[in-house]
C-alpha cells in the first residue's frame, strides 16, 4: 500500500491519534503477523496484553484500551481496520481488465450497460442483459435470457443457467453454479422419473455467493436469495428455497427444497435444514446442526436433531454422567430391600 | 407456455374435466404462487382447504378431492402436473444450439454421432466418442478416450477425465467432476506417497449427476453408478464405490472408497458412509446420518453412528429424560437404607 | 500395460519369485476383479483365503503368506502393487500435451519455465510465473501475480485467484478454487459489511488438492497448506487457516477461519472444525466429528461435540442402556421405603 502517516490514518477512520508519535504506516497486519511499518488492531473486548512482543509500528484501539505503542483510538477498531484494508485491494482494473475480451462470446441481442467488463472465453447466451459497471472474470457462462444488475463482480469460472435474475452489487465467487435443476423426481413405472424444473432463481441486491456454491432453480416459481444475504463456499440451496434478507450461511451448509428462512438467520458451517421447513427471523444455528422441524423467531439451536442450544449442551453434559449413574443404580439395587444382594449383605 | 383449454389439459394427462367450466390455462404454478390463468395441483393426500384463497384458474385433483375451482381429476395430480411442466421447458435448441461451435476443440480422431451439439470452448481429448443426439454445453471438457452415450445432456462447465464411460440419456450438471483421482496414499519414508489411480468411472444409462458433484476414478477397475440413479448437488463418490440401480442420494452426501450400495437406496442430505461398507437394497438413510458398518436390506437408519430410525428417535427422547432421572436417583439414594441421608432422615 | 514375466515383476519391486512358475502378467487388479493375466495382491494382515476362487495369474504376498498361485514375496504387498500401478498410468503427454496451446491466453509479462504445458483456453493473468515442468490442463485460470512452482499438475478447470503461491510437485484437481475471498463481514448500519480479503494462500511443496476443493485467501497475511498435506474432494479451508505438514483431510471436511492444525493430523470425511481452534500434531478425527475447542497433540476424537474416541463410543453404548435404566429406576422407586408402591406392596 501507499505509505501513510498515522495521523492520516486517524483522519481516514475518524479516530484520534494518541501517544504523541506519528510513525509512517506501510502495511496492515494482525497482531501475530505485524512487523515494522505495520498497523494492527486490538479487538473491541480483547485485552491489550496480546500486544506484548508485537512488532507493529502502531495499533488501532478502542475507547477502553491503554497501550504503549503509537495508537489511533476509535469506537470500533476492527471496523476501522476493515476500512483501511480497502487501501490494499488489488486494482479492479488489474483483476478484471475493463473491456470485453476479444474471445468473449457475446450474441447480437445481448444488452451490455456502460463499462461492462467481460473476461477471456466468457460465454453469454441469447438475450442476456448486464447492468452498467458489472465485471465478469474469465470463463463466466451466463445462460440465455439471464439478467445481471449493476456493479456486480462475477468471478472467473461461474456458471449461471438460463433465465436467472441477479440484482445489483452482487458478488459471485468462482465455481458457483446458479440455476441448476432442482432435485425433483417421481416414482414411475420405469424407475425414477424426472420432474422438469422450469422455475428460476432470483438473487437480490448485495448478496455474496461463495465459491462452488450451488443454488437450484425452482420447479415452478422462484428460488429466492434475499437482499444482503451472504453465502459461504460449498453451500447448497435447494429448489424453491426462500432465504430472507441479511442472512449468513457458513460453508458447506445445505438447505433442502421449499424451506424458508426469515431475515437475519445465521447458520454455522455444515448445517442441514430439511425440506419444507419454516425458520423464523433472527434464528441462530450452531455448526453441523440438523433442523427437522419448524423454528420460531429468535431461537438459538444446536445438535441433530437440533434443540435449543442451552438444552443441547446440558444434555451432552448429562450424557457424560451416565456411566456414573448406572453404577449408582447398580448400588441402589444391591441395597434395595427386595434384591438378592441386600438379602445377603453383598455389595457390588 | 402456449395457452390451452382445461379440456385439452385433461386429454393430455388422461384426466376428467369436472365442474362444467373450461377456462383457458396460460401457466402452471404451485398453490402459493398461482394467479389468473394458472393451473395448480393438490397433492394426493393433501386436504383441499389449501386451495382457500388460491387465485388459480383451475386445479388438478385426485379421486378423493372435491373442489369448487374448475378441475381435472386424475389418479396422480403431481404426476400429471409434472407431465404438463414439460410444456414449459426451454427449447433445447436455445439452451444447446444444435451444432458444433466453431471454438470447440475436436481432435481429428474424435467420433461424433448424428446431431451431436457442442458448445463454445468445449474441449475434447484424443479418442473421444460421443453418441447420437448428445448435447454438450459451453466449456465442457471430455478427457481423452472417454465415451459418452446417446441423448445425454452435459451442461456447461462439466469436467470428465480420461477414459470415463457414460451411458445413454445421462444428465450431468454444471461443475461436476467425473474421474478425478481417488484419495489413495501409502505411508512412505518421505511422507505420504500417492497410489496411482488407474481405474475408471462407469456411469450407466439414465443417471443424473448434480452440480459440483465429484465421482472419483477407481484405483484399478471401476467406480460404478448404477442405471437410473440420481445424485444431487455436491455429492462425493469415492474410488471403487459401486452404487446400485435407481438409488437417490441427496445433496452433500459422501460415500467413501470401496463401499457398495444396493439398488433403490435412498439417502438424505449430508449423509456420510464410511469406506469398505456394504449397504443392502432398499435401505433408507436419514439426513446427516453416519454409516460405519454394514447394513442389511430394507433398513431405515438415522443418526451418527446410525441406528434404526425408530430406536434413534426413541433414544433421543430418553436422553431428554436424563436430567429428571438423575434427580430421581439422587432422591432414591437419599432414602436408601444404607445412605447417610437415610440414616439421618435428611432429604436433598 | 506392456506384458511382463512375473520374474521381471519381482525384480521391479525387489521381491522374490515363489512357486516355481513364471507366468506372463498383462494387467493389475484387486482380488475381486482379477482375471487371466492379472497380478493381484494380498493385504499385509489379510488372510489368504480371500484368494479362493480368484482368477489371477499371480499374487503379491507378504512374508507370512503361503499361497498356491504363482507369487512374488515382498515386505509390503500393497506398496509393491502401487509401484506397479505406475506402469498403467496414462502417458502424461496424452493427458497434458507438452506445449502451450494456441488458444491459451499468456500475457507478455508471464514467465514460463522450461517444458511448461498449457491446455486449450487456459488463461494466465498479468505477472504469472510458472516453474519448469509444470503442466496445466484445459480451462485453467491463474490470477494475476500468482506463482506456481516446478513439476506441478494443475488439472483442467482449476481456478487460482490473484497473488497465490503454489510450491513444487503440487497436484490440483479439477474444479478446485484457490484464493477466493474469506467469509469476513462486520455488522454495519446498512446490513452486513464486507471486510476486504487482501491476504493470500501459500500451498507448500508436494501438496495434493482434490476436486472442487475451496481454499480461501487470508484477510491479511496467509492461509497456509503445509508441505506434503493431502486434501480430498470438496474440502473447505477458511481464511487464515494454517494446516501443518503431511496432514490428510478426507472429503467434505471443513476448517473454519483462523484455525490451526499441527503436522500429521488425519481427519475423516465431513469433519467440521470451528474457527480460531488449535489442534495439535498427530491428532486423528473420526468422520463427521465436530471440533469446538482446542485439542492437544496425539488425541483421537469422535462425535459432535467431539470427545476422545473411546469415551464417545462408550457413551453411545451407555445411551442404548438408558431405556432399561429408566425401568430399573421405576422399579427401585416402587420398592423404596418412602414410595406409595412400597407401602402397598405394588410392583410396576
Amino acid at each position: 500500500m501507499q505509505a501513510l502517516n498515522l495521523s492520516e490514518v486517524a483522519s481516514r477512520v475518524g479516530g484520534k491519534l494518541v501517544g504523541g508519535e506519528d510513525p509512517v504506516i506501510t502495511g496492515l497486519a494482525s497482531i501475530d503477523d505485524a512487523g515494522p511499518g505495520d498497523l494492527t488492531f486490538v479487538n473491541r473486548h480483547s485485552r491489550t496484553d496480546a500486544l506484548d512482543g508485537c512488532g507493529a509500528a502502531a495499533v488501532l484501539v478502542g475507547p477502553e484500551h491503554e497501550v504503549e505503542l503509537p495508537a489511533v483510538r476509535v469506537d470500533d477498531p476492527y471496523g476501522a481496520f476493515a476500512t483501511l484494508l480497502e487501501l490494499l485491494q488489488t486494482d479492479p482494473d488489474r483483476l478484471f481488465p475493463p473491456l470485453v475480451h476479444a474471445t468473449a462470446v457475446v450474441p447480437a441481442d445481448a444488452v451490455l450497460g456502460q463499462g461492462v467488463a467481460i473476461g477471456p472465453y466468457s460465454v453469454l447466451g441469447a438475450g442476456v442483459v448486464i447492468g452498467a459497471g458489472t465485471r465478469l472474470g474469465a470463463h463466466v457462462i451466463l445462460g440465455c435470457d439471464s439478467v445481471v444488475g449493476k456493479d456486480c463482480l462475477i468471478h472467473s469460472g461461474v456458471t449461471v443457467r438460463e433465465g436467472i435474475l441477479i440484482g445489483d452489487r452482487v458478488i459471485v465467487h468462482s465455481g458457483a453454479v446458479i440455476g441448476s435443476d432442482g432435485f425433483g423426481y417421481l416414482p414411475g413405472p420405469e424407475g425414477i422419473r424426472k420432474v422438469p424444473q422450469v422455475g428460476i432463481v432470483e438473487i437480490q441486491d448485495q448478496v455474496e455467493v461463495g465459491a462452488n456454491v450451488c443454488i437450484d432453480r425452482a420447479t415452478t416459481g422462484r428460488t429466492v436469495i434475499g437482499a444482503g444475504t451472504k453465502i459461504d463456499n460449498q453451500v447448497q440451496i435447494g429448489h424453491n428455497v426462500i432465504l430472507g434478507k441479511h442472512c449468513s450461511l457458513s460453508a458447506q451448509t445445505g438447505i433442502a427444497g421449499s424451506s424458508q428462512l426469515g431475515d437475519r438467520v445465521i447458520a454455522g458451517g455444515q448445517v442441514g435444514v430439511g425440506d419444507h421447513i419454516r425458520i423464523g427471523a433472527d434464528v441462530r444455528i450452531g455448526g453441523q446442526s440438523g433442523i427437522i422441524g419448524d423454528v420460531p423467531d429468535g431461537k438459538t439451536l444446536f445438535g441433530t436433531p437440533a434443540l435449543e442450544r442451552g438444552e443441547s449442551f446440558r444434555l451432552q453434559a448429562f450424557l457424560r454422567k451416565l456411566p456414573d449413574l448406572l453404577q449408582r443404580v447398580d448400588r441402589l439395587e444391591g441395597s434395595s430391600p427386595g434384591s438378592a444382594a441386600a438379602r445377603t449383605g453383598e455389595e457390588e
